[in-house]
């Protein structure tokens, strides 16, 4: 019995943030080590679908790179990297959009559904959601895109439908061609067209840290207006620096808060919205 | 960080429970240790305001027995009791109707908002919730009222609009008559007017017990069949007898499931609907 | 058959009143004499219920002075008065709310309901409708609060589903704490912040005269731009000065007409709405 | 002010029945003499108006037969009457169309709006309001029609957006030919489809009179069982054998409440509705 | 087969048009040959059905110059005209409002929902729609009226309930005084009011001729900028004038765009929607 | 213009089959040659989109053999058909799902996109929408599912918020595992469970044809009662006999009339639905 009045304390514990969030949107970029783990992706499953039925709206944007390369592979399609960025030509686009539409997007899906969600997966094609352009106009990447235009109306019929819609980086032009785009990128984009409360991008790494080195340096809180000095002192340098870099654009797009945290932590986005000290790397005005 | 996943994996473990009575209505009658201890009252009112956060529609009613005593004694109003029933006469009548209507309720009303809860208090008075009729028509009892009918538009309304409904056991007749009505009769009344899924009891004891005397011999799960037995044998006797009743009244209505739980034990009302085991006596069919 | 007519023509006199009012706000202090006559309690009920059939939203603020100088002196409180106004320690407070939250309050409730209304009963705590502070922060009056803030809300839920609210002027701080607060007050801040067209202040005077000892000297409408100059006067004093300065707020807070009319005429506050002369003095821009 | 006072009482006592009526739908037929006196003709639309404004739904029927008659004797157009009934060759016709859709209706529309409502004119045609056909298939009445169908659609969807809808009684076929149809007739008819409460049939008698030669022996209920046999007896004869057979045809068509009344007399719509005693003759069960 | 494939693709070409014009409201002023010959009359019908069920608001204000004249001269009433308008007795008025709303405008009422839509008739007297005054206040021109004001809650009402209004030209003061307004008029009016993109007049031209004896000389698309100096060059004359100055009214009103089309060839109104050309002038910015 | 009045025409041709069909829920497997030859496609994309803005609903589901095909090969993975399906091993299944639900289903979204509708693509999974299970429990067979059950709770949603829904026919179990289904049994099942008013399959043949080398001998029109005879005679044999039997299931289903058409025929669908004759073969009661 004792420990059942524990559990039901933890569960009052949650209650002011389950009241500050009430109503409010959440951006979730799933990626990483949280989407390979098969005991972590669970536990991502299980807390967005708890954020969905204690009120809150997530609104899921997956990457997909490791399955792309074993498809690829599979294919005897080489990769070409530019700055960590893959080089997709056409026969790479159609793999990209085949393995993360209809691989990837629905095997979450189905993960949020079993977990007693209700999930709607999606592209950027479908309802015109994401538009789309060459990143590079050199034509050097191929269709590496990026956003144009959110058209966001899909998106609020679904989640006032009680729905949690998952996202394939995946945009499209006029012409019907399909773009390959980072899903951080897609995820800020929507974040500030749904008017999110909050950002999460969940990583490899434990936040930024002032030594990358050292995991006690943790940098947990980010302003805005540190970004650049810290970049000039390399301590926002990498792959953290795009990552930081969606962090400010969505959060002068009006997104409240924004987090790089670390999905190698159970229930890491659970812990970040329900407990006091938050977890990873907060960037905020 | 450890301790904030234990949490986290707490807050998951209720998932299935809130999924399952998301937008179910749920009677609790409050009343006992759990109103008078102020440390047990604080829980109750947290456990209740989680309850509508996480999607359930949580209808209080509330009892007032002690403060009613301190008052009549304050008032040199003595009081009669007649198998448990206070002997209610116009003097009582207009005390009772004060310090349920007017303290207890507004306390609790009270301590559910400053729990983050938005409560509405009401008697049986407002909006013609409870149409009442002397219970006994010997006119032996007073103003003891029973229930004739519940007209639940009032609730309905509330509810829906997202308040806690905080509803004081006095009942009216047509020539605008007071009556002082047992809460567990009307939570039952109510419960079954509302079509609530569950009616829970907050009682100063463990449960239907076996043997009186020994706690571990708690009856789990009562059977509508099995109470005349019981009534019989003696386990179902003296204060036991009523609330069983009432739980009997309400799964004959069409209350899913009712609940005799122990308000001594802190988040009582939260162990009942979110752990498996739950705790005290349920009756069902 | 003349009489019937007689009475078709009266209806039909009202009409334009009634085109006028249709879905407009009505505030209404009831107090005084109105509310301890029986017959003209009676006839305030029917008005009210009447309003509320022929569209308009009446909501009704209660005082209670009479039943509550009753309470105390069975329990042997004594009561101070400072400046007209009750120092309210926290045994009176206790008092207060007690006899207007249970007893008043319920009595119009159920007095509304027997006319053929549909009454909602509420006090300040109540959907946290009012928010309130120590209206004297040297201590010295006790618990008399003011008006820190309204939240309508819940005014609005209930109205639109066809009740009528009645109010007892008890607010409440963050820390759990009832003020006892003057009930013109609690009418006019909710007069403002339901954006009500009509503010009806039920006394027992039949209005502002500029001889106090001359009844035919009523003055029928006061600019707010005069009260200035009638209170060096002195024609605006005694108890008369706190009422215009309710109105006065009212009127600066967008409320468009405010009226102190006269609670021991029979059907007073139907006669101001529904005729011609109006009743009493009105306080406009 | 003693005068303003009974004015209140008479208000007051119009509550129950404002009350008993609110939402109900009362189908008026309207013609004779309360069309063609211009005083007479006013306090019909006051009444109207009025009891939309309380919370009715009048639905208005007209003739015009005056009108009519008029119309053709200016254009040299004869009229043969059988039974009672125009014979409606195709010129006829189209006068009729002219005079009761552009003339009448639109007079009628306009009197209500200057009263204060807002009303809406149509003839069967509009909507596709009342489907008709040859009342007499032999052909030797013209364009005389009966109520093949009503689709009462556009009278919910005006009804419900606050418009007082004003009826010709003109009904068409599926060849678009138009049809002359007795208004009485017509009013029964979308008294039926609408499920009304009640349908008032204004006349220039004071109702169903025993002694056809004393008012004084006026009939005032008439059960639709005791039909027959006073027609037997020649008591229900001539112009008032098809009116009651009107109301019979409501009531057995679900209607509550149908009354032949005297439309000479002032206000007698308001008479019948808001007074104990009613007035003219009561058709029902 | 290959005759139902041209129509599918005809069908298909019409889709950008459908798309483009879905949920907008298109004010048509239906009149001259289009309204006289029977044929010309039920293509016009069944455009306006059309535009109606692929998602359009088609709104019909309509003359009847011609029916008028005819019951004026049955009537042995003598027309004057004064600069093209009608000056208008009384004797003229009551014949104007009962032809026009009883007669012409029940008839496109029917002729509409023969075609399978369902249409709504009404004069400027219903629901308050059309404010009018003298349009000449010396009173040379009788009741021939200028639209004060538009009251459009009732179109709005009924469009968006799946009716099609069909207005006729009358407007109604304070007083309830009728007046015969110009239809053009009526219909610029009535499109400004309901925000219309589109105003359509049907007229008996081709539109408007750069040579009037020149039918190859048609202006496609007049500028509201060069309307003054083609009335300079006298292009603009005649009974073109007061047309141009409806479509100049409705643009500079907000009215997207404005067309004189000729009604005499069959289908003309959905020629100019639906196809890429259009057909007649048109007037915009 | 003769020929812009020979459109029109054809247009107001449509007019019936556009009222007739309006609000009706019609649900196409699009397959085959139609969903191959680029010009074809793109027919069918106007044919659909036409629809949904002349108020239909329609609900697409697609198969995708020959893309699987190419894909299985580029992987070396061998096919294997018993009975004419497709023996669905794990690394088969994982093509499938890729290729229908990540390039297929999105291309065709993408062109109703592009012909200016708002398409919305899913598969069984999204939404819980298809609940499957193995088709044939020896094994044998691999993943190829059978519908256990439709959820079409999401359909709902997106078809009244003006979505043009595009389903994979992939179906998932309770344990998340994926099933390929017949595309023709997932139309049918759908058409159910959306209580379609017509299901179209689209195929390579004109239809069911009495003699299959010649095809004059089109049977028009098979009733339910009629298949029985005609699978006995050989006439419904090979691939027509699993496309007639989903007809028979959908018409015992409630589909008011089911279509094998010829989708080799441009515009097939808009012929059937807006052409007097149809085209292909009708299965009805």
């Amino acid at each position: 019995m004792k420990s059942a009045l524990e559990k039901a304390e933890i569960l009052v514990e949650a209650l002011p943030y389950i009241k500050q969030f009430s109503g409010k949107r959440v951006v979730i970029k799933y990626g990483g080590a949280a989407m390979t783990d098969e005991c972590l992706k669970q536990k991502v499953m299980q807390d967005i679908v708890l954020m969905k039925y204690v009120g809150m709206h997530p609104i899921v944007v997956h990457g997909g790179g490791p399955e792309i390369n074993a498809m690829l592979k599979r294919l005897d399609i080489e990769s070409h990297f530019v700055n960590g960025l893959r080089v997709t030509d056409a026969d790479t686009m159609e793999v990209v959009e085949m393995v993360l539409g209809g691989k990837v997007n629905k095997a979450i899906v189905s993960g949020l559904n079993a977990s007693g969600g209700k999930a709607l997966g999606m592209s950027g094609k479908d309802g015109g959601l994401i538009e789309a352009d060459f990143a590079d106009t050199s034509g050097a990447m191929g269709f590496v895109g990026e956003v144009k235009n959110i058209n966001p109306q899909i998106l609020e019929t679904v989640i006032e439908n009680g729905y949690i819609p998952v996202i394939a980086p995946i945009g499209v032009d006029s012409q019907q061609q399909s773009y390959n785009i980072n899903a951080d990128l897609v995820a800020a984009a929507i974040a500030v067209a749904m008017k999110a409360d909050k950002l999460v991008l969940l990583t490899d790494v434990p936040g930024l840290l002032m030594d990358a080195t050292d995991t006690d340096s943790l940098i947990s809180v980010l302003k805005v207006g540190e970004v650049q000095s810290y970049v000039q002192q390399g301590v926002i340098a990498g792959g953290m620096l795009p990552k930081v870099q969606c962090c400010v654009e969505a959060v002068q797009g009006g997104v409240g808060r924004t987090h790089i945290i670390d999905g190698r932590v159970p229930h890491a986005i659970l812990l970040e919205i329900f407990t006091k000290e938050g977890v990873g790397t907060m960037v905020t005005w």
